[in-house]
């Protein structure tokens, strides 16, 4: 059941209104269903105050998250709330226009475009969907990472999905949970389809 | 990263075609963020695919969840996808005309409805958000919920949420996720905020 009552009061000089507004990084990992889809259903909850979201999938296939991608650009143009660009690895990343090499190279251009995002804040909730991916690999540092985070400016919330999210992201992070899988339908043999995993 | 292939393949005397259209039953439990949030965002994929959704709330406060709430009505309502219809224990239930004694008796009369519904195939998702509550109280039989469930007609898919989510449940239901709670900004004592926590 919801609880609005934190457990302790800070001794951090913040007003309960500064903390209140505080920029947050929330990291969903484990090995679970629903990190992906929680980090789109925050999205709703953004697009519902107004806030421009900035969606970036680092993932090759350029089909998945099709459900949520076209609920969440038809949420967009409705002009009931906010606005909601969505940028996807899969497909080379719009604003690169030669031929992308690797992954590697593929997901390092998605993070510089993130930095410039953040730098001019253009968003004000990120999704980096499976973005802890690179950072597991090595491809992207995280150490630069989490001080591009810590020192972005204005209020600006970021969530970063995918298994495996290096320990000293989830020790920067204000909130981690751990999509534990207790049960899943593959296990049993079943696969996946339409309307429930894309 | 996304994976297509089940481990096993099952002796069930079904067709990949059958097994994969099979009905299904998420359990989202825990006492980590997420658990509604990921069914929402479920129903981001069956609104894609053009399926009746229906929600059910079993929490008391009417103001729950209203930024999913919106989202998923305006969805429904352009046409574009699936329909949306939203139920809320916290305003008495729509189809209930006289006062409700207490919150037992208001989720029991939510189950009857689901029950009504299920037998109707009214919806293609049911969302039975914080319906592991109830249960969990005793105030509805979980026996009975899974044996609703198994006998239910057609293919209609079930996302039921909500903490301590009865062990009869999680091994009736084909897919289980617990939500494990590592950090949250409460325990530093940070307070709930706008578009993030509601």
């Amino acid at each position: 059941m919801p609880q609005g009552q934190p457990t302790v009061v800070p001794n951090d000089g913040l007003t309960t209104r500064q903390r209140r507004n505080r920029p947050l990084v929330f990291v969903h990992t484990g090995t679970g269903k629903g990190k992906s889809t929680a980090a789109f259903g925050l999205a709703l909850r953004a697009w519902n105050q107004g806030w421009p979201v900035g969606v970036f999938q680092f993932v090759k296939s350029a089909k998945w998250r099709v459900g949520e991608e076209r609920a969440l650009r038809v949420l967009g143009e409705t002009g009931e709330g906010g606005t909601v660009a969505w940028h996807k690895m899969g497909e080379g990343w719009s604003w690169v226009q030669r031929d992308i090499e690797s992954s590697e190279e593929a997901a390092r251009e998605g993070w510089e475009q993130v930095k410039r995002d953040l730098a001019a804040e253009s968003y004000k909730l990120y999704v980096l969907d499976e973005f802890a991916y690179p950072m597991h690999w090595g491809w992207i540092d995280t150490a630069e990472v989490i001080e591009v985070l810590r020192n972005r400016p204005g209020t600006q919330h970021v969530v970063i999905t995918g298994r495996n999210a290096p320990q000293e992201l989830q020790d920067f992070a204000d909130l981690v949970t751990d999509m534990t899988k207790v049960k899943h339908p593959m296990d049993a043999g079943q696969k996946g389809q339409r309307g429930i995993e894309w």
